[in-house]
């Protein structure tokens, strides 16, 4: 696997540290989430979904992209707008996000659907690979689209 | 289990949403794995270790201890100091930590020791198994020293 550094500075190369460099910001994550489990694709839909500020969304999308957990092309019917996808590695980012989720589930009070959430602690490993397939089936249309545009 | 908000406010109840709010900021999780993996449990400590602002870690530390994920109690040779420790749920967040880990080693060039990612990638459970037996050897002289102080 080609490993680079892919932002400037790290303060230190632990990797705690570099994680939280490339995604710790709560927005980062939430943007993650929202394209790993809500099928939320564009500018538009980030917006409405997490009350966030226009211009931090935007840097937040950059400092993603940069970093190689996301990418963009340009939305078919009107190429002046993005879809936003999870790269590989962004998806490998789910076993992070189930872990979180077990986590907050099991010691606070959250909105998180029961049945899900005992999916990704009962039986994480087949949670994990469905939401890869997933993933994967949906880069799938991305790509006939942009061949065909 | 007893769950049982322990901030006042989140800006939803989404489970990432809530974990970001507790543990989230960068510096906060840098706590968490150097009371996790490195055996660092003094102020003084952490702040050699991380090259943070003492004022920023006190603050840190105070969100962790509302958050209930550390504890603190007298150190055995001068009171006037704290040995600080993972709670319970502190030590859930393991399993968070490592997949964490294995993200950053398998995309980033860190300074993670090849051995232990290893362990914790092909390993996984045994590896997290093994921390929380760590954790719980180091509990008990804890709790032996505050009943003998």
């Amino acid at each position: 696997m080609n490993k680079r550094k892919t932002s400037g500075t790290y303060r230190s190369r632990c990797p705690v540290s570099i994680a939280l460099d490339l995604f710790g910001d709560a927005w980062s994550l939430l943007i993650i989430r929202d394209l790993m489990f809500y099928q939320r694709r564009t500018f538009g839909e980030f917006l409405r979904a997490q009350g966030i500020a226009s211009n931090i969304l935007a840097q937040r999308l950059a400092q993603l992209e940069q970093a190689g957990i996301i990418s963009k092309h340009p939305e078919p019917s009107d190429a002046r707008k993005f879809i936003y996808s999870l790269t590989a590695k962004g998806i490998d980012l789910a076993p992070v996000l189930v872990e979180i989720i077990v986590w907050a589930d099991r010691h606070e009070q959250t909105d998180a659907q029961p049945a899900m959430v005992r999916q990704m602690r009962s039986h994480r490993r087949a949670f994990i690979a469905r939401t890869r397939r997933t993933w994967a089936r949906e880069q799938q249309p991305a790509r006939r689209r942009s061949r065909s545009a």
